[in-house]
């Protein structure tokens, strides 16, 4: 049958509506009808280089993967959800079987089935299937546009806490003040942060953060002309230590980096003011490689860890933050479009990318069915 | 009174042999005649460069810090050790005071006495001064040489054991086959390694890692004309997966790297290689600034780890297993000299570290009462 | 010196004030006059029993453990204090030198010198003298009061924060509605807790429970004639479990139990009711021999933990959460008492124990030289 | 279809072979044909009494759980086995979908499907059903015997390593030399334990034990007349230290305990023996209720696990401990029997279980088509 209306990459700048058959469920799947999904950075780099590192786009692709909606039907196995259910969907169906499924790292399943993630079509449809396992019920209070912003705070959850293993009265830093940024934010002030430092480089950008989560911001000092991004990110963390007053142990030290930016000069500042012993987790994406300081690595036995998407317990977590009004996610939604805008929203969101901090934090789509006053 | 004589470094190449006062000692304080005393490859970075990265030789400091010796005397509060006992000494005093003392990693200790860092002396003397905590006993069986040798495996059981914590069954892979690889890959076999792979540029030392320890061997490709050394380590690392079979998941995956050369090019290489999930402790120092993979670290959630000499446990771990047999640490001692030839044993070890590999393993030095014989 | 006048036991319910020579201080040690301290359910444990287990009163020892003070004069090494800061005082001096000094865990030191357990002198006097690093400055808007009632509360933290791992949105049940049964819940609270259940025999601890911390309150069924306490204990659970929608798994399973009262029934009761997989942490000392379910700890795989004392981070978090606001301890402070009615605290908190309920939750003596209102 | 003589238990005492279907494959399950099943304690058990625990024989089940054998016939999506391959079969088939599966913990899982355990049939036909990743292949030079002992030796591996946290150079205690027991030790012998003390009632056993694995072993003093079982326990632990040396703290002190007998006074007595801040895990479950000992748990800090069955990686640490030689397993199979004698070989191991150490270790039953000899 076919009558799921969707939102399909062709190729570099090339996406249409199409039709697409509405997939079947059996067992425990669930088919959801989509009703908001958010545009995220990684959509719209498939859209403007048709690909993210090895994943290629070769084949026709529905684009989105942040998505919540309603359940319209269940497999005769589901128990915990009925049709009409409010739901978030975790869009990363895993194989189940190999180590990483069993040993509590299904992020790293080789075989994962991720949503808008080549070769697999995402949600910016009518329809989507999910396992009922991974369809997560919306607490009341919690709207639908919430639900599909669970998607970019599990990441932060799964950075912050799980990763980071950030605890109450710890301090952080977040380079990066993009939705994933203010996302790890949120977080770290809802697990009870001490001391939360947003970093950017555009004075609005960190205006908003500092209005939504952080305690302090730093915008990082000018380079001089013919200094090495070493040097200068040296510079950079001894400003910045000296402005906020940050050691490297003790009550004003920093416990946790989070580089959200995958900027160089980031990532090199971070090194420098972490904490001795302290974590910095990487969860930005945007340089493929990057100059680190190895003496600040070994000599501080600092822990750097990579983040990849979310896992067990992220996606409850970041409900019940929310759930819990311990996270607010309204303020991250800028703009608003009905379905078939869907290409304004890529646009809009390209160009808040690019016009640095005057533009979009986060645009989300509404689905074929759903007015955008909805929600 | 002064009846200490002691090897100095005084300048960049300058040292010479100096009296220095007994230290008196106090409470629990142990004077330890030293009778072997290891070359690092730091005491002659010292001696060559005047610093390494912050630490800066500015007034004259004694030499050395892998030492062994014979108990002289205990301070009043002293219960376990007397008179006449052999120790291996573990060369960094802590403050016991400050959170990382406290907690459990008192390598990070602010303020430290490290043996031959500036501005601290060395063992490189007839007597030195340690409290008795950092003084263990060396069992039946284990030799002076060996104690001296505590340190460098003390480093290698931190890496392996406490920061990698390796497991019975894993594999392993090590880059750089100087000492401290080498002992890493010790450590390794001694817990159990399904597999240990060295890797180096020489092929001599690599057969001696093969010898010594390694069940698997691999020399780099050679790099080509033009190519980067991004591509060239992405080429360097598909060819050793080739070559030994390595993948990225299950059996024949690598649970740990160990980067012991500071190299860029295996730093880079040991990100492809290491499995999806696992573990990158970077002990060797080479090179201050290196280019790392981002995409790697984040796709595969490595955890990057740097590693700094030694904390709880290690210095006991490695003694342990040196007595039982599961470490031999007499092959690696390729040199030996009198205290009076202290020079030729840095010059031995300066020139072994360039002449790639037909050189040194290690030096060791005996005390001024000690003739190279006894042991 | 002497005018240092101290509460002193004697032999049991034998307690006389002594002058007691004042402290010299050395080094890194602090001298602080005591301004306000606790009374604690060992404090009255030696008082009426002569002995707590196996630490017996042989010799006359000044009482209180619970105390905060104003620094009066500071060693020649301290660096962080001076004379007139206002303190709370970790109670326990360890050794620095053992493995578990060493290792993080310098509660199981066993040459900890711990104020107010036998042979060791405790607070309850002018002076008191412990290392610099014991003594906690307490942020502007925490009292000497809250100071005196860190001790409790990093009993709280290290139960359910360290030992119990305790995160944002878990649910705790705590069984014993004391001063630690409470100060657990405030931590948990404080950590951000979806449920906090308090169980205790008394309705009117209950209430206060119910009003300072906890989210849901229980309190037991009766037993029936003849019934054995493990049969009491399941039935027990089983009406807890209904009453309070209490699941063994899920949202609405109990992550943490804690037992803060020491009754054999709490206790078989505990590991019913908490998830399978969970922590069951024990901070009560009340039974020596309890007898408990062999089957639930391995078919649900607990992790049955002790708790003694506190740990490194311990005080330091309990002074952050209470200088954030997030923690009131001024609720539990119920009774005061001038130094010159010590007797009259120890008979309250005696009696209020005893009273179930109806009595003190916590007494605070004055020092010598400070009112009651004094704060 | 039916042609699988199966092994059924059909109430108390009862047993009887009966023709059952052959399982039907699909997906990635594979279809085994047995060769050699161990008998368990819990075998034995529900033949006795119908039941352990909440888990009762309520229609008649085919019983055996410990199985190696030969794949007949595998799944359209099996990719790493096929027909032929001799595996060792992990008998319990979990949800996957569950919080319990998806966090690392799977033996938690409430909807497991386990091997003779009611209502689900066991091992003991023909043929058996496994879904692919529970089939493990055996390297050449592990027999179909050693695959079958793999399932109690996956407890002693998930007892010891995986919870018990066991590494190179501690010492263990395990009360109860048992098969459980025994494959703890050897468990703990392979991951290199500095000592092994083996603890039994049966001088035969502590024999066995010593000649298998144990470098030490103690045969408890007798209770004296009117002793309480808490008393004799403290009596009993402390002749046990001072037989054996054992101290609270240090190298001689013991790092972990296991008990595998569930005996209470074992489990007293080992509460005694562990050291301070050390790990207690308990595996077997003879008793329902324990008496143990609070001021032991508390002031100790004791770790005190329950452990339940294997998890993740458990069964591969077993296979590949046994293929490297580190454990044999063939000195604990003490009797064989053909498949139409199955009940013979209940008999033998109930009466070795009796007899007090005179009798079986471990009866392995060939299947339907396989010879007794045939390995």
């Amino acid at each position: 049958m076919s009558n799921n209306p969707s939102f399909v990459l062709k190729a570099i700048d090339d996406v249409v509506y199409e039709e697409r058959p509405i997939p079947e469920i059996s067992g425990s799947q669930v088919l959801v009808k989509v009703k908001k999904t958010g545009i995220c950075g990684s959509d719209v780099h498939y859209l403007v280089h048709g690909r993210i590192g090895d994943f290629v786009v070769n084949n026709p692709m529905v684009l989105g993967h942040e998505s919540a909606g309603i359940v319209e039907k269940v497999g005769p196995d589901v128990k915990h959800l009925k049709a009409g259910d409010r739901v978030a969907m975790e869009p990363g169906a895993t194989c189940r079987n190999c180590d990483a499924c069993k040993s509590g790292r299904y992020n790293l399943c080789p075989d994962i089935v991720f949503a808008a993630t080549p070769p697999y079509d995402g949600t910016l449809g009518r329809f989507y299937r999910v396992p009922a396992d991974l369809a997560y019920p919306l607490p009341e209070g919690v709207s639908l546009e919430d639900g599909a912003m669970m998607e970019p705070l599990a990441v932060g959850v799964h950075s912050v806490s799980n990763l980071g293993g950030f605890r109450s009265n710890q301090s952080i830093a977040v380079f990066g003040c993009g939705p994933v940024g203010l996302l790890c934010m949120a977080v770290a002030k809802a697990l009870g942060a001490a001391r939360i430092i947003a970093v950017d480089i555009v004075p609005s950008r960190l205006e908003f953060a500092k209005e939504y989560a952080a305690t302090d911001t730093y915008i990082p000092v000018s380079s001089e002309e013919g200094e090495s991004k070493i040097d200068y990110s040296k510079r950079n963390a001894d400003t910045m230590r000296q402005q906020l007053k940050i050691e490297d142990r003790g009550t004003n030290a920093i416990d946790l980096v989070i580089d959200a930016s995958g900027a160089e000069v980031s990532i090199q500042t971070a090194f420098h003011v972490v904490k001795s012993g302290g974590t910095f987790v990487q969860v930005g994406m945007g340089n493929p490689n990057v100059t680190i300081n190895l003496g600040m690595l070994t000599v501080k036995e600092l822990n750097y860890k990579g983040s990849f998407r979310y896992g067990p317990g992220d996606y409850p977590l970041a409900i019940a933050l929310v759930a819990q009004g311990k996270i607010n996610l309204k303020p991250l939604v800028t703009h608003r479009f009905p379905f078939d805008q869907a290409i304004a929203a890529f646009k809009a969101t390209r160009a808040g990318k690019s016009e640095d901090g005057k533009g979009v934090i986060k645009a989300i789509i509404s689905g074929p069915d759903v007015s955008i006053e909805e929600n």
